[in-house]
């Protein structure tokens, strides 16, 4: 099952695809789309959008994965990438793609085993779980890469609870 | 001119076109869209989505007006609304669309003349300036109209604005 990740925002939004293959998971391909700033939003919207749709078709993936947001403070910020969000989930729903969304306390769980882990546990745990060289830069592909593997291992979970269930 | 106005949200989209004819406004078409509670998250931003561009293409507006968002404390309103608001922007950007931005205080000062209006009285002035009967409902129709006739009367004083510079 190949799983797309994304950490939403409007100016970098994180994507990774990771395929789960049995307790494993393989990266496929990982990145980010970038908008340029001082850009009408509108623009940024739909460059997210159509970037999102040519991934999706390139990659093909089965399910898509999304960070949920956690703003705390700022809603001045929690409106731009709120709206990102909103064109990211309708080209992932228009491509017919089941959607899963974590909180970051939930990745965090998920990757670490504690909710409250540092981003760079979470990160460095991402690179030995992906066998990868480095931490993915920017911090958007690392965590893109996170909510990936974290719905990895939910829809384990659920597939094995449906099995004990079926029995 | 045609122009579209439109109140955000994700259970009720107020949308309101007006045709701008010299310095009167007349209401075309006014409604709007709809989503189920208790559904998930892509499916009412898919429904905005499809619901806005199939009255895009029936009522043919050549400009879109948007309520800016103003939040000062709740952020899981505002998130929702947000995604709304990013495929509603998608949609009138795939059209073509010129867009326009008004925070509420703007839309309150061209229709009342005064910044701080009571909502019930902008609602009136929409009522009297589109000659209709009766106060549009839901509320969302009636702030649709309203920030309309508030990028119709900006677009005319931009275009005055324009004759006296090139003079």
């Amino acid at each position: 099952m190949r799983i797309l990740g994304i950490d939403p925002g409007i100016a970098i939004v994180g994507f990774g695809f990771i395929d789960k293959e049995g307790s494993k998971c393989v990266p496929v391909q990982y990145g980010c789309i970038q908008t340029e700033a001082h850009t009408p939003d509108e623009e940024r919207l739909l460059h997210v959008y159509e970037a999102m749709v040519q991934l999706i078709d390139k990659y093909k993936p089965d399910e898509v994965a999304f960070e949920k947001l956690f703003f705390n403070r700022n809603v001045s910020t929690a409106m731009p990438v709120s709206q990102a969000r909103g064109v990211l989930i309708l080209a992932a729903h228009q491509k017919g793609l089941p959607i899963g969304e974590y909180t970051p306390m939930q990745v965090k769980q998920a990757i670490v085993g504690y909710g409250k882990a540092e981003k760079r546990q979470v990160q460095e745990m991402v690179r030995m779980f992906l066998k990868l060289q480095a931490i993915p830069k920017p911090d958007d592909v690392a965590d893109a890469l996170a909510v990936a593997i974290c719905h990895a291992h939910s829809s384990t979970l659920n597939s094995k609870l449906n099995e004990v269930l079926r029995k």
